[in-house]
């Protein structure tokens, strides 16, 4: 009988526990020998064990060295789902292992929470719920004066990747006009999936809510700035789900603070954020200190996705539910890693 | 050339301006000869007038003799939407005369703010915000112990007129495992809209989220109670969009006080509401001040319905958009009507 | 304990067993007294019977005298499904008495088939099929040089009751460009179906592939002729779901016969059809002998609903799932009824 | 100023005209520069040709030192699209450059015979024609003893790449019980199209419906045989689609002849096939040969999925429309090109 095949463990900040259910960890125990070890302890593995693997769970620093020391490793499952410029990206693709990321796990949580953040600000729920709390609620059409129905407006997806997908699947119900601005898709893409595809100016210009689910690249940190937030309409609703790199955050705040749009945010430039930011007592801001994602229910899928994936690669196949990572675009990713879950 | 047919209007406490946009008002005075009246002056118009009148836009009382001066009545369009007890309804049905309400247009508008509603319920947004401008929030997972997913949940609707069908409609992009209680539907009508016709134990005790968009009828007042909210599931959320009388509120507020569930509500049992009422306080319960349907660009809805009827009637037909009252449940219906818009 | 409400069964050219499976026959006995009687002796039967009697399966001939005797009669079930003038329909619904029809349970197989003789003009399945076993069949490209995709085509829907909205059911997921025309509909309700309003030219000449599903009426016996025909785009698919009596046949065949358009149709002027006539041999035209919607599972479906609107009814609500005949239209239907099942 | 980029074209047995509009091929050279050669003159275009040569549109051999030469080379775009073992994948693997293929066009006219052919299965639609038109039909009824419906149906698809999503699309409006069988993908994937993940023998044995929509592999040839034949429901109808080596042909034939089940074919163990051949006169078996894919309107979607990928290909993007050759299943493909359009 063979033996079962070598994984390598060190997923930090995630842990087996998190990324697993029970049952899930008790199978993946089944299938495999698994050998936990940290980071810095990965290159001090011995020489057989580093030579056997099949797979790394994890996103250890790796250089050539060690690379070529791991003779049979197919696949790297980046559990992070960031991904770090800490590995000879050029020699892994060459000797065609996959490197792939679990982000795609989050895609759900956080189009769910930004549906509900967008109707929170369509509506004014958060506000009128405060108000009510204070005793200075405005019965009936009195305190609609700035509300806003979805079915029917235009709405823009920023970026159109898992996430941004997943939030077109949460508005579908709503039948939106929906423009997808995403210059890494091909315009037919977009259209397949039922969405407009457009251009950055027409996505800012031409709609009552924007969702921005891009990731930070190399390409368009800081792409959102005053004069996009300037050529909004009034009284647009501005929702970011992705990352703070890809706006200005002062002018993102300006904007709000002139009463031309509305905003709510999961992320922000620094995280904590001091409490003496000027957000926190901003009016026509909604704020949520970076959970959209993370959810237990929702990291406890990571495992799910890289067994399924595992068993692929077992077979000789390609792995398909984790993201991989390209060699034309690796290099690109800005998003930085989270510290904790 | 045969002259124009002649409405007769009194629609409070809407305004013909309300809920017509001004081009459909000039559409209105330019195909129908319009009597602006009162509720009190309707018994005094002319005869002539009285005899003539195609339709009426409101919901006067009417008595049987002078509903037998309404000789060629066709249509009453109750643009309030809440049925009174205020015409001889037996003899309406028997002359054929359709009363019709408008209410429907406000399903959309609910079931868009019912949904934030259970989104801000299942991931804490207006609490999360409220911490956050405090200084207190908690980030990513340690903000989380709470949340929880809508996708894939299970779900319940009590009640599947338009508002309910409207909550389903909003809710396809999350593919629940959705069920609905309605008593008064078939059982195949509820399984062709994509929901499992369920009993109301069922609902109360195997659902995630319940929507309660029930009108109030003499059958139905305050079926909702202590034991029913216990039967729920533990941290379930529980949205109530349709009217107070449909739960006793007492009991729903113990439910939430005692933690066992959390809850949004839209209607009160008193509007407005006292300023020392208990529910201003109440944590896990998230607050609205009647505010979910009475958004301008509905009202004007109304309108649009009324005149794509009207052009139905005018041919032969039945009306078509309008929710027709109904013999055997018009005597049944006790959702009060509004005082204002 | 009460006596079980009392049934009048004369369902021809229905029989019981056609239209209930052996499990809800048993339920309808189980709850209801059924009196079988014929068309020719129900108004022979016992005075008591008629006066006791809450529904009638079947559509007899009942005069006001006998309409009189029904003292207690609440609903009709006319389980052929189309209307006879043979009662007093303004006394029936005088006296609040609901008349329904089952035909909405052909709307799914006639949808089904409609799309299969669609998809077969527009790829000449028959045809190929036909050529194939002859040993004349086309191989490829070669095969296909009036082939035509149905995704993204232009489609109209000539009435949009129960079969138009099944069709546009069944191809959804082509997403095409959905027009309908029906008059008797408010376009409100035409766009809430995903479909947009048209007038009969524009279905006419806008489309790539026409559904006829329209029942004849007073007011559109042929109103389908040469004219129409000609309007059509060349090549275009006209395909004919519902009554032969909407179109002028000899015209559709010459439109046909002259190359200009292909067609295809479940209904026919004569039925049977003389074993000489034209149509058989008409090259363009695909022929179906009324099959589509004379289906066994399908008959068992009126049963069904016939026993979930009871129960309805039972409770003193109105039925929900059968068809109401109303006021206005029920004099100017014309569809015929049919002699066999 | 820049130069264009240049491609190379051999598209056979496609040309440029045939995958591209006039007005996108007037794109193609505005955007580059186009050398036409054929497979056999490749090698011996000057080595500035080659060693600039950025896109290849065809799929001529290359060897490894012809590789060597193309020096700059990113992507071969293969438009015949099934992969010849003609290069060595390894190396162009290794550095990096794209083969894709643009098949994925052929998804949508795929599906939708197939659909049409699977209605005409179930409603006898071909066969039905072909007796009205030899004056033996059967009216109503009479004419459904074998008919059967679509919707709620119990539906397989093996294998389910583009064809089989496709497929899985034109299916949705008929709302189906999906099963999938596809040992290349992860079940998640599966069930997030909608569809339940199932092993063969659970396809085959509960299912009224099955597409075949598989690539041969060197796994799977002849992989569906007498005794997948035999497990399937009496009745079901079986509908090949992708190629005919993944059944035994003689075995389907014999399953179709002994009654046990229908079905339809637009593939075939020779092609063309002996005018002797056995399922030409086979009852219960629908023939198409070979032309569910091969439309004009199709063949021009090539093009544009060329174009669009080239744009993401110059900005240093991955491609995103035409499907990528990948390292691990490129040398499974059997799936044996076309030698005509």
């Amino acid at each position: 009988m063979t033996e079962k095949p070598l994984v390598i463990s060190s997923p930090l900040p995630r842990t087996l526990d998190l990324i697993f259910t029970p049952e899930r960890l008790a199978e993946l125990r089944a299938h495999y020998r698994i050998v936990e070890t940290t980071d810095e302890e990965l290159p001090n593995l011995p020489a057989g064990v580093l030579a056997e693997a099949r797979y790394i769970i994890g996103q250890p620093p790796i250089d050539s060295a060690l690379l070529a020391r791991l003779a049979n490793l197919r696949c790297i499952f980046n559990v992070e789902s960031n991904l770090y410029m800490n590995m000879p990206y050029d020699e892994v693709f060459q000797r065609g292992i996959h490197v792939v990321t679990t982000g795609a796990v989050f895609a759900q949580p956080v189009a769910e929470i930004g549906l509900g953040l967008a109707l929170s600000l369509l509506r004014q729920i958060a506000e009128a719920d405060a108000d009510f709390r204070a005793g200075r609620e405005k019965w009936g059409g009195e305190g609609n004066t700035r509300a806003r129905l979805l079915a029917g407006s235009d709405v823009a997806i920023l970026g159109f990747g898992d996430l941004g997908k997943a939030t077109a699947r949460v508005l579908s119900g709503f039948r939106p006009r929906l423009r997808v601005y995403d210059p890494w898709l091909a315009p037919q893409q977009i259209r397949a999936a039922g969405a407009e595809p457009v251009d950055l100016h027409t996505a800012l210009t031409q709609s009552d809510v924007i969702f921005v689910t891009a990731s930070v690249t190399s390409e368009n940190e800081g792409f959102l700035g005053a004069k996009a937030f300037a050529s909004m309409r009034p009284g647009a609703a501005f929702i970011l789900l992705s990352r703070a790199g890809v706006v200005d955050f002062e002018a993102l705040m300006d904007a709000v603070a002139s009463g031309h749009i509305v905003a709510a945010s999961d992320v922000f430039p620094e995280e904590p954020l001091p409490l003496d930011h000027r957000v926190r007592k901003l009016d026509g801001f909604l704020r949520s200190a970076h959970r959209a994602g993370a959810m237990d229910v929702v990291f406890a899928e990571m495992g799910e996705m890289v067994l399924q994936d595992m068993a692929l690669l077992d077979k000789g196949l390609p792995p398909q539910l984790c993201r991989r990572a390209e060699r034309e675009t690796v290099a690109r990713m800005r998003s930085k890693p989270v510290k904790v879950n």
